[in-house]
Formats: C-alpha cells, sequence, structure tokens
C-alpha cells in the first residue's frame, strides 16, 4: 500500500519534530516556513530528542504553498493566531480527498480548516510535548511527546485515523487515536489553561508554579475549573485526570511553557484558542469558570501592554 | 476643654500626612520615625499635599517608643506587616485610659492592639487617601484623603470618637465617624483588594487597569465578590458603592498603590490583613470568593519569588 505523503504547515517546535521524525522514517514530508525557509532549505533540519538526536541535512522545504505538491495529510502545526493564513494554504497543500490533521493547542481550532476543506475531512489531534525552537531550523524535544487525534465531525476510529496513526507509530512517534477528539482536547486543556497561562500570569516556570504552595494550589484549583467545564461541555474526563496532571507536572523537566515563551519573544500568546473558547463553551453551556476568566482577562492585559 | 496629645506610630505616607496636618493646627503631635528619623529631627516634615503645602521645621520625633510622653490618642500608621512590634510601643505611647486609632488597611488589623491595651480601648478607621513618601520626611498628597473611622468593639459613634473627629477636622482633615467599623473596612477592601492586588498582579497603575477593557471587567468582577463577601460577614454595604468603586478610580490621578510600591522597592506586601483576612472570614461565613483567592495565592507566589 502506498504510503502517505505529509505536508507540514509551521516547521516549528511541534511540525518540525513530528515532519522530522516522518522525513527520517523515509515518508514523503513537505515543509513550509515562513522565518527559517532559508536556513533550512540550505542546512537542513536538526532536532534534539529525548527520542534521539538527528540531523536531516536535505529536506522538502518550501516558502511557499503554491509551490507544494498536494498531499495526503496536511498537519497544521502553525500558531492558531496565524490561522487566518490557512484560505491560503490548505487548497495547495492537500490533494482532492486528502485529510488536514490540526494539531494545534485549544479548543475549536478546527473551524477554520474545516471551512476551508469541509469538516468530513478534518482530523483533530492534541500533543502532549515538551519542545522549543532553539534556533532556526533546530528544535529541541525535552519530555513526553504522544500524539492523540481523531476525527473532527464524528466520534468513531475511522480507517484513515487508524492509518495515520500506524504510520506515526511506524515513524518512531508516539501515537494514538481517539473516537472521542473532544475529551482529549479538554483534557489538554486542563494541562494547558493552568499552565501555559501561569507561567506568563506569574512569570514562572512550571517547576517554580508547582514548587511553590500558593502556586500548586492555585493550579490544583484551575485544573478542577477546567475539568468541571469539560463536563458541563457533555465531555467526560475521568476525575483521576486532576491529579494525573498536576503529577506528570511536578515529574516534568523545569520547562518554558509555549504561552511563555512567546510573549518573552514579544510574540502574539494563543489567548483566544487556549482559553476564551473554552470559556465561551463553558458559558454557552451555562457553565462559569472564574479563575479561568480571571487567567484569561490578566493575560489579554498583559498582551495588551506589551503592545499587541 | 484640652485637646488630646497625640502619638503617630510610623510616620509615612499615611502617619506623615495626618500627624503633620494636626502639628500644623497647633495639636501636641509626637512622631515615631524608622529610617527617616535622623532627617525629620533635623529638617523636620515636608508635605506636598492638594489641601496645601507646608513645611514643619521642628516637630518632635522619636526613634523609640521609650522616649515618647504617653499620649491621649496613638494612631497607629505602621504596615500590618510590623504588627509584631505594637507590644513594645503602644504600651508606652499611650496614656491610661487612653486610645488607640488602628488608621491601617485590611481587616483584623485591630486585633494585635486589641490584645494590649483591650478591645474598648482600640478605634479603627480607613483612609481614602492617594499619598506616597517620596523621600526622607517628604509626603506627596495626591487625591482623595478621607478618614472614616469608629469604635472597634461596639456598634455606636461614642463622644470619644467625635471628638478626635471634631480635632481633626479642627485641623482641616477630612474626617467621618462610622457607628459600624465594618462596613468602612469591607467597603475599603471593595478598592484595595483589586486595585492594590492587581496593580502588582498585572504590573499596572490604577489608570491603566481602568483604561484596559479586559482589566476594568476584572476588576470590576472581584469588586462585585468583595460586596458579596461583605454581605455574607453580615456586613451591608450599598450595591451604589461598586458603580462608585470604578467610577472614583476611574476619575482618580494615575495611581501607584501603596501595595505596587511596597512590591516594587522589595517590601513585603500587606497580603495577609487586605487579602488573606477577607477570605478567610468570608470563607467562615461559607462564602467563596475565588478571583479574591486567585489573587491571593498569585501575589503570594510573587513575594515568595522576590524572595520575601
Amino acid at each position: 500500500m502506498k504510503r502517505n505523503s505529509y505536508a507540514i504547515i509551521g516547521s516549528g517546535a511541534l511540525g518540525g519534530l513530528y515532519g522530522g521524525m516522518l522525513a527520517k522514517a523515509g515518508f514523503d514530508v513537505h515543509f513550509l516556513l515562513n522565518s527559517d525557509y532559508q536556513h533550512v532549505s540550505e542546512q537542513g533540519l536538526k532536532v534534539q530528542s529525548t527520542w534521539g538526536d538527528f540531523h536531516l541535512p536535505q529536506v522538502n522545504a518550501y516558502d511557499n504553498a503554491a509551490a507544494m505538491p498536494a498531499c495526503d495529510v496536511t498537519i497544521v502545526a502553525l500558531k492558531t493566531v496565524r490561522n487566518h493564513l490557512l484560505p491560503d494554504l490548505l487548497p495547495a497543500t492537500t490533494r482532492e480527498g486528502g485529510v488536514v490533521l490540526v494539531l494545534q493547542n485549544g479548543l475549536g481550532v478546527e473551524v477554520e480548516s474545516a471551512a476551508i476543506v469541509g469538516e468530513d475531512r478534518v482530523l483533530g489531534g492534541c500533543c502532549f510535548l515538551c519542545s522549543n525552537k532553539v534556533g532556526p531550523g533546530h528544535i529541541h524535544h525535552m519530555d513526553f511527546g504522544r500524539i492523540v487525534f481523531g476525527e473532527y465531525s464524528r466520534q468513531e476510529i475511522t480507517p484513515r485515523a487508524q492509518t495515520i496513526c500506524d504510520e506515526l507509530n511506524s515513524a518512531n512517534i508516539d501515537a494514538q487515536v481517539s473516537a472521542d477528539l473532544g475529551a482529549v482536547r479538554w483534557r489538554k486543556l486542563m494541562w494547558n489553561i493552568p499552565f501555559n497561562g501561569l507561567s506568563v500570569a506569574l512569570n514562572a516556570s512550571t517547576k517554580e508554579i508547582v514548587d511553590t504552595p500558593s502556586s500548586f494550589a492555585l493550579a490544583d484549583a484551575i485544573i478542577r475549573e477546567v475539568h468541571q467545564g469539560a463536563a458541563a461541555c457533555g465531555v467526560d474526563v475521568p476525575e483521576s485526570a486532576i491529579a494525573k496532571t498536576m503529577g506528570n507536572t511536578v515529574k516534568m523537566v523545569p520547562y518554558d511553557s509555549s504561552m511563555r515563551i512567546d510573549y518573552l519573544n514579544g510574540r502574539p500568546m494563543e489567548l483566544q484558542a487556549i482559553l476564551g473558547n473554552p470559556l465561551a463553551a463553558a458559558k454557552a453551556s451555562g457553565h462559569e469558570m472564574p479563575r479561568v476568566e480571571m487567567l484569561y482577562q490578566s493575560l489579554q492585559f498583559m498582551d495588551k501592554a506589551a503592545g499587541k
């Protein structure tokens, strides 16, 4: 059976790692790059990873979606704040009948892709991953790495999703398919909302947050709010996930969340996708999340004060 | 009738202003100073004020409570984080039968004084005041200035409270007596909790907070929580105080709250008095204030991260 070809839109900490792993395994992978285009087309992609370091001296690099071949699977690994670019990108990179796999943080982040290619051609997933881009074409993957993904428009594990999962696994990527993308997304939000949010609001690493009693208690309270928010939206995440999320973070390497790195580098934060959309979804179900709302408002203030 | 003599414990932005006004009006006022003692005993007290600038070249300055005469009224204008010093100070500065007027921020701040002189000799009050100490013995009073105070152990306006009020008024200080100190304190907390707290948490002046929609909404939500917390504690603050507090702050000169100044200068913040005690009081009445709690936890983290 012919293997899927992959277009990677946004080749940073996430797209660079997974795309690089696929390319290393011999898949036909095409990387769309922005600021790193020149560097990567000349020097390739360098990955330091807990899965093993590697360097791909030559990759299929593009600075322009129109120049890319239409692929079977387009992985959206852009920041959500750039989703307005997708109408210009997805039609070129996705072959007729091909699918789009949205591996972005947050909730409701498949909406833009679904509007372009149709919701039945969209999959979504979350990456439980500590990875940063540390230089042009240079990814540092520090911890974890599992992708959990599933269909966007139906609660089942389809053959096409299973095929993609098998291919990812064959490239030594820790991937799982889920029949419940909503549960996957809310489960991830239980980490992203407290730890992305507080790392900026408190100007702290994850380690500092969990090592200090007051912020540990706060993170725990926020996780509980998110867990209840999920339930209000009809998404059942096991109660045990609360302690697990805190426990994993305690054991995690000291980590600067992607939101903190964005903030410290003067880039806009993914506030709408990670905080605004979940808040709105819970509110639409009649559920308030006062701490999450306060975090959202605080970060909006900080975003604006930083001039974005 | 003989006028009251006054001991001022803590001669900063608050004690320096009110003590200075009393001394200027000819009252017998004795100032206990710490770091500014040398400067004030040599050069006196300088006050820039919306009530008129003045300079008192000679004031009764002390660096040691034991050297002070026992006065009729001791005004406690220290930061609450230094209340552990009061057992060494109040007995010397307060004559037998004299009273202690606690003009500190927060809730439950009379407890230490009451334990020393007896609760029937304690009055408490709040200052609705924008004033900063800008140099040794140099006070800058920028806006507002009203003192509202009352008896600590009973809900009535006593003759002694009225006398003190009349004396303050005669010194051109905007003072009022209240029969309900609890309501006064909670009313003040409706400003102090959101604006002291957020000015540190968001690293912002009051003007920046009220000028930005997200932080305006957050401050407003916090004020509402405090208002409900007061009600849960049996303290009735009129609903109109919510809009009034926001409105006054919008009209206020851009102001760095005392908590922000403490934080920026590496001093401990009055977290227990301003946030911890009200939270505990509300919780004891079965009422949660999630945003206030989050603010308290965030500020505790920041206090610790700053090394205090």
